[in-house]
């Protein structure tokens, strides 16, 4: 298996992570801007075939619609020779102060219209270029002060601007679908729909959730110390893994955005395992792009951008190719069944068998042996020390 | 108002609370076990209405049916003295080493088919004492090593169980709800359904969700840094806030279980304001009983149990009586005027307003002063001073 | 008691703080450049008694000698005018991209000598305006990646780079002492001396470590899930608490910078209790400036920023006035000897008594019963709730 | 490179963590006690060399002294037999319930009196059989509630209990150093030296210092989110890593003590280049024993302790050959010169040189070209990206 990028590893980069210019909240732009049209054609060499980005990563915020125009047409020109593609666009309804109290959710209703305005303009730009997703992060959408906020109200009109933005696309026919994407802080105090599970449960709401799925990052999740592993099963458990950003994150402090691999290992290790092995028959669970949504550190020049954005996608292969061969190791398959790992596919009841029957069975109570099964050691350190040898290489 | 509890007041405990004699993972128990009956008599001097527990907590795992009788017989003897009510109970599907790989989700299938049978069982009592919700804290479901769960069968498992208990329920005609209750970690590394959201998104695939909802604890979504107030405004949202755990943590870090309001206080003020002030017209939000799940501290005898289960009661009944006043300050009442805390409750779109409509109005873009917009100020930290104050009783 | 600030309170404001024009890591500047003398005016009229500020806050960065210069002599006059003084000044090594791996601690050694030079010539100026304090915030001395930083030789760098200064200041007889701030992450992925034990640990090694104290933070050390009043107290028994950052912080996530009382309000109540009473002997433990070092939130213009000012100072002073009332409760006197928490005050071994007379203290073991001690209750509980009364003026 | 362990790794490994009987705060006991001869032989077969243990982990608390000698006396026949020695030896001053509010700084003097002569009859034990170091884990020293402790007090006494203990190795002529181990909470809400900083600092202000340094725990500082490489170097920097516990954890939680290199893995194998070559030329930097304290999961039966032990061991070489792999790779010699990390080891200013000296090179300041400098890549990311790979196997 070769660990050398190619399009059809579907690897896309957002422009504003390579393009990212290093300014922290304590310290100046490190880095000059970045020319899009250069970052499609560098991407392209690397063996990226995606490049996604926020209206005004590619459009200056308040260009005239001339000037705009024509930086579209650039960067589709660029696409065109390239074989890029688009896969995935979103809107930025955080840098600008007019979102600092949120673009959806603002207290301010003047704001809330502007924000679907600008939303609005995009999905257009979206459908044009052939996406296939909408990623929406709502990070401004949250508070610092539990009395400045009413959630619910919040969550209504939350609710509102998916669905209105949902029945847009239905009407123009567009074929996008939208994916949110939680964060549980930063740069908000609390933000609201802080994880993969609220994220889903306010779909599960929506008029149109059928059109509406997740997009979830590894940082976020782990921001709130939560296994992405567990988060990613669960989403694609609920059929809503509409895309994917990848990167890492050391722990529970500020949104890191390292290189994917370069944060909780094993875990990525494990991520990647249930992407390309974890679907219902065991074949690949997500099909959609390997993106990363990471930012090459502040410390780091041009050089060390691409080298970076290398970075990802071997660390991406490197993984792959060991999670290949921890599923066909015979001795992990043998542990795997030491540790009953299948036998949770099993239902629990019978084929056909009603509370009744179950109440009716000895075996299951009366006659269980508790004090026996308590006993039973379930071999699971052996198979985790598996894992983490074929993680490291060392078999 | 009178901070002195009153059945009036709703306020419930677990038998294992009181009852917990202390043990932790680094020390023996240093109390003596507690007689139900006399946790029955004690609370409701105290002025608790309600007594819950897990069916371990009154009948020692493994009894037979006669002494099984018997205490029961003493118990709702006591209750019947006393008053007292059962609104809730639960079932103990962690202590005992069967449940070391979980109960509805262990890979071992005779272990999953035990654990429905002592639920089942459960669910008669609980029924019997005319508890209106049934708890269910899944505590062992979950996992240390991702590869030793395959989390889309676990889930497929936990959904098979509720299902099948909630039609149980509804053959035998109980009336009760069920009422989930998530944590994101330990005793388990990974708990699966670790947040209120993961939670709500899980019931939302059930066959009975309407039957099921939500038991979320103070401690367990602070351990993910989660702000409460907004988990169970988004609860509340969702419809599915059927009972409350109130304790008190203090950050990120093992489960505390301390008494309520002796952890975040800021936010315990926001949770008892949402309880009893926020609901969609203004008032109480929750009706259920005001449940304390938390632990007396090791360090404590029993005065020191007595002391704390007052503690619980009285730091509800003084937030809820500052944040009486802090809803009636004329001062408060323009500075969420200010803050525009109500425009979030009004629609973004007109009545009436389709999205063409909105395109067309230039107010909301093109004549839209994105910069003057950006430059008001929302006046929250003037509006978060005086809830601040109204905390401490400074106003 | 009164809440209206006076300089008697010494109360004083970093000038980067109502200055801070808000732009966070996800978005621009929402307020407008501050005039340091409106600064100096305002924090005045609002009964601070200092003002502090790193060299670039009221110089801009490269400005040349002259401007320089005008520009402090007008501060100097606006503090002539106001009477408003300079307890302490710091210099910035980290907003400069040239900092990006450091100041002290950069792997570039051109850099170090630079960042060297760049505090000498601050140090002259905080001599020059009579301030006691200059403290050193080392926010880029750290590392995103364990490989590329030695952190052994780092902490040698640090070493130097201290005790050179500390060499300046005694050569030129400045009469300044230095108080490290320690912080455990962000901007880098981990900083140096990451909290008050680690920087404390530092100068125990310093050559003129007698000069050498600490500027605590309230939330950098909440960052790391460390109880702040203790942090404090051990900096206190150390002799080395040398100046204080007063802000809020809710929990492990990034840096909020809230209003000092804004974030977890019960270790507020007991640092302020702790500054205050907390003495050898019970007086006042801490006799420096308070300083807030804080960012009004972006949501907020300049009304909301001399709000937040405000409220930093009232809330100090109302919890103190609670902290004083907590001291003087006879109930609160009584529930603190039944918890014996003076008890620690002597000594475990008796006046004179030397390991071999304690080993033949028969009461000390072979007859001492602790199965009885284990039983004793330190009604910490009721301690705790009658703090919290106090905290929340319920008493 | 083996990986098959051998006593020449100086692997030891706790009583208490191969004998954990895996009970835990929500479940009772999985596995029946362990005999420690068994323990003994059976870890002499899988290649460790060295056994430690608390007092009450080999004689049960209250065993009078023929029970005592017996036992003792069995023990040192099988470390005979074995050739396994005892390297460490701790007392247990946590899990009895006379131990509730502390041993050292329990607010009850008597308490205080009868930790130190327990721990004084176990320092005789621990000389007797050899052992080198002795560790103190002060687990119980600490507070849920801030005014239920005074702090400084408490420092006073751990200053006395220590340097007490000290006089009494001196006396004795033992040639025993003590080893003090940090822990920020868990079973207490705040333990007191909480972190690698803490410790060392206390122990700067010890009569007896010289003879106390640290036995840091790979877990315990991750619970603080703090980078444990980072820790130890600051030990290492300190001259005070007299013992290490090594085990995993994944992030901000309870204590989980799982395996070495089963949590953070790339902090684990940076852990391991620091100790075999972050000495200050280059060579090993640590000597003593790698001890593992960690606990086979709940799950697992005596199978699986074997297999967890036998873990340890093997993570622990595999990342010592990655990391032997990675500092002889000739690219990864040539990316550390690149990210200037040996540049670091340079002073700053120049052999003899003088502040006077560094105020007068121009280079230094005047002349130096500030942006040219910021805008200097460091090449970290490619360091790290090399690392990883390293970590993982795939150079």
């Amino acid at each position: 298996m070769s660990v050398q990028p190619t399009p059809a590893d579907k690897f896309s980069f957002g422009l504003w992570t390579v393009g990212w210019q290093a300014r922290d909240p304590f310290g100046d732009a490190t880095r000059t801007p970045l020319d899009p049209i250069e970052a499609v054609h560098k991407l392209s060499e690397l063996g990226a075939y995606g490049m996604t980005f926020h209206d005004d990563d590619l459009v200056p915020f308040g260009a005239d619609n001339a000037s705009r125009d024509e930086i579209i047409s650039r960067f589709r020109k660029a696409l065109d020779e390239t074989g890029l593609v688009v896969p995935m666009v979103t809107t930025n309804l955080f840098t600008h102060p007019v979102f600092k109290d949120g673009g959806f959710t603002s207290n301010d209703r003047s704001v809330r219209r502007y924000a679907l305005r600008k939303v609005l303009r995009n999905i257009d730009l979206a459908a044009e270029l052939g996406a296939q997703t909408f990623v929406m992060w709502g990070g401004r959408e949250g508070a610092e002060y539990d009395a400045a906020k009413d959630v619910q109200a919040a969550l209504d009109r939350y609710r509102e601007a998916v669905d209105t933005l949902a029945q847009y696309v239905i009407d123009r026919g567009y074929g996008l679908r939208f994916a949110l994407e939680p964060k549980p802080n930063e740069p908000r105090g609390d933000i609201l729909l802080p994880t993969v599970g609220h994220a889903l449960a306010f779909i599960a709401n929506l008029e149109h959730g059928d059109m509406v799925g997740l997009n979830p990052e590894v940082g976020h999740e782990q921001m709130a110390g939560l296994n992405f592993a567990h988060g990613i099963a669960q989403a694609l458990w609920a059929g809503k893994l509409f895309h994917i950003d990848l990167n890492g994150q050391r722990g529970i402090k500020y949104d890191q955005d390292l290189v994917f691999g370069h944060g909780d290992l094993l875990n990525a290790f494990a991520l990647v395992d249930l992407l390309e092995h974890g679907g219902p028959a065991g074949g690949q669970a997500y099909e959609g792009p390997r993106h990363f949504d990471y930012k090459p550190s502040r410390t780091e020049d041009y050089d060390g951008v691409w080298e970076s954005a290398k970075a990802n996608m071997r660390m991406y292969l490197l993984l792959k190719e060991r999670a290949k061969a921890f599923r066909a190791d015979p001795e992990v398959q043998e542990a795997l069944a030491a540790a009953r790992v299948a036998e949770l596919s099993q239902p629990t009841l019978a084929d056909g068998e009603t509370v009744a029957d179950l109440l009716n069975d000895r075996t299951a109570w009366e006659d269980f042996d508790s004090e026996a099964k308590g006993a039973q050691g379930y071999h699971f350190i052996r198979l985790n020390q598996l894992m983490a040898e074929h993680a490291i290489g060392a078999r």
